[in-house]
């Protein structure tokens, strides 16, 4: 329980810093985050609990996939490196130790994953197999591409997927893209976001899957085809026109959006550096088909605060709100309001309790801190509302984004 | 529940690499951890949920103290450390970025807090607060003091405490030693650790305290007064001779010891570059008190590790044993076992399920995976036990560290 006569993390009057954006505003002047430099956040309690609860969603909907969660480190030796030709990217940073070299600042993890498995799967019976991890990315960009942007320095959730086949790839790879439309519909932004082809990029001559959710100020352009829906980034789009990679048809919308996750088929460009084979049933040498399946955990908390932010509020989902119930004290009524916070606590909820008192916390500025730090159940306990059940409740949002105006 | 049929990190028959110590040793035969270079290790999925045990003990106590957890990045810019002389120590990473200009990358989170909570406190009536987070930290190190160390790369709980005087700074300090405790005995290693004496370094005049678990193996050596049983790490004991701090004994006997923790007393060293001051009641201008407070995730891992090793085996606490059960099929009692293992999940219980079948996983084999990867419970289902109660229950170790052979 929180209680917020003692909660260092104190709402301002305005944002504290201008922001080109209004969620980002908003997140700034709850409390929920402070920026370090451009692109690198502290995340304070409420803006971790956010991301927390982004990330259980993630882990129980890939553990459930059959995916293991492992945790890799963050730096990495250059020989890895140097295998797969990646040492000299510019945007990997380079970390020089005391003896005049250099280790890698992980901005992805192939290179530590592959040769981590390889020390496991022996056999063709070792497949397939997935496993994941959440763990910081480290990017030396040089510029923002947009609003958010993946940062230099952000948390990823990265799986890793392991086949003996083409077929055996595209059949996980499938039922990964159900994993995901699951985990967004639980963040409750299923309904605006869109599987959409794109660029394989320097993983693969296919094309790659990107999940985008749109948002006006969204840092990409997708076509989506008038007659089949089918969604393409406007990478893949030809200067020529739009014509549907599905049914042929010339007709698209275009609509601005944000990349929150993307998937690669990696087929044998990382394990054929490291030598990852096995032995079919026939005895026969084969390179492991990778797959890799990314998502911007950081990123989706700045999506989802931007695509539910209304009037200068951000209705959190539920799932993921800063907290499941907001109790707000008025009067002389603590007793009652913490024996109902505390059962709800038993309960398993998350509860922020405004204990504040003086004269400065009347109740104009307890439910203006509510509406800036947000749950889905606000309570109000009150002399004439202890009169009833102790309380009152009041939902401000439901999942299908309409929205109830307080 | 993880069944081993598919479960990718298998045991070994022997330690994969030579190491240099037992505990090690059987966290890579047991599949746990495997090193990707000199002291940096990615922590596979059993490893992995040890570690996460041990975090949310910390979690727990450290909220039960009052203290909010956040999270602060891994890196930060160069002005903030020369903002404490601290930009130019040598075991510190810095890290290059695209136009010739450095980030540090974070071994300690002063430099970020004290910003931080500068927006926050801004009055006497603010204090006193306490910020922690879990993090990783990354240190330039030359080479290993010991056995396990904090390496290059390692995760830490560090924590900020921040007021108005000496003597609610000391208060809380004291509290704190007691939450650690706490957590120490949780962990089952409380009975051989000793709060120890040290040196203040270069944080403060005073003494500061560290917490040290007695190890044959440990990088430290501690005295501990025969008289008063005051623990002092040697750094503080004069050459002329040993003489206690507290009672000015001079009989001690000397053990080796691993230190798990530190706490300091930081006074003004890292408010005053920052500016943080508050006014306090009398309208008088502070500098706010700090202390810090440390925790080292994962070397507590392996110094559990070390400590509970017995026989060839790591009989761990039951607070963060990789799994609470662990259930072994002997026959084809696939489905009274299952049955049992989703029993117990949902009751809470983390479940190891040993369903591998065929001629190679006989009796022999899948008891002694159990015992490498440990349970506090294992439950062999067979075709006798299944006339009892559908499974055998053993107790392996207890709280007392005493050990029931199996």
């Amino acid at each position: 329980m929180i209680k917020l006569s003692k909660f260092p993390f104190k709402t301002e009057k305005v944002p504290p810093k201008a922001s080109d954006n209004v969620s980002t505003s908003l997140l700034l002047q709850a409390g929920f985050i402070r920026q370090v430099m451009a692109w690198v956040y502290t995340y304070t309690t409420l803006g971790l609990k956010v991301l927390r609860k982004i990330e259980k969603i993630i882990r129980e909907e890939m553990d459930n996939y059959g995916c293991y969660e492992i945790l890799m480190p963050g730096i990495s030796p250059r020989e890895l490196w140097e295998q797969t030709n990646r040492w000299e990217i510019e945007e990997y940073f380079k970390l020089p130790t005391y003896d005049n070299k250099f280790y890698r600042l992980n901005p992805t993890h192939e290179e530590l994953v592959v040769p981590l498995m390889k020390q496991f799967i022996t056999s063709y019976k070792d497949l397939p197999t997935c496993v994941y991890q959440i763990q910081t990315k480290y990017r030396n960009e040089k510029r923002a591409k947009s609003w958010l942007l993946r940062g230099r320095e952000f948390l990823m959730k990265d799986a890793y997927s392991f086949h003996l086949s083409d077929e055996d790839f595209q059949k996980f790879y499938d039922g990964m893209i159900k994993v995901y439309k699951t985990i967004f519909d639980r963040l409750w932004i299923w309904k605006d976001t869109y599987l959409t082809y794109a660029d394989g990029g320097t993983f693969t001559d296919k094309y790659s899957h990107e999940f985008q959710t749109l948002l006006p100020i969204g840092e990409d352009t997708i076509y989506i085809c008038e007659e089949c829906g089918t969604a393409h980034n406007k990478e893949i789009v030809p200067e020529s026109g739009f014509k549907c990679i599905n049914c042929g048809s010339t007709k698209a919308r275009v609509e601005r959006a944000s990349e929150v996750w993307n998937i690669f088929p990696l087929e044998t460009k990382y394990s054929k550096p490291f030598d990852l084979k096995v032995l079919d049933e026939n005895w026969k040498e084969k390179d492991v088909i990778m797959g890799c399946y990314g998502i911007g955990v950081s990123r989706l908390m700045w999506v989802i605060a931007e695509y539910f932010t209304k009037d200068g509020k951000i209705y959190w989902p539920e799932s993921i709100a800063p907290a499941d119930y907001y109790i707000i004290v008025l009067g002389d009524n603590f007793e009652k309001a913490e024996q109902l916070a505390k059962k709800l606590e038993d309960e398993g909820k998350d509860v922020i309790l405004d204990d504040r008192q003086g004269k400065k916390f009347g109740f104009g500025v307890k439910i203006k801190d509510a509406e800036l730090i947000w749950a889905p159940n606000i309570i109000i306990v009150s002399d004439k509302t202890l009169e009833k059940w102790g309380y009152e409740l009041r939902r401000l949002g439901d999942k299908d984004g309409k929205i109830v105006e307080f």
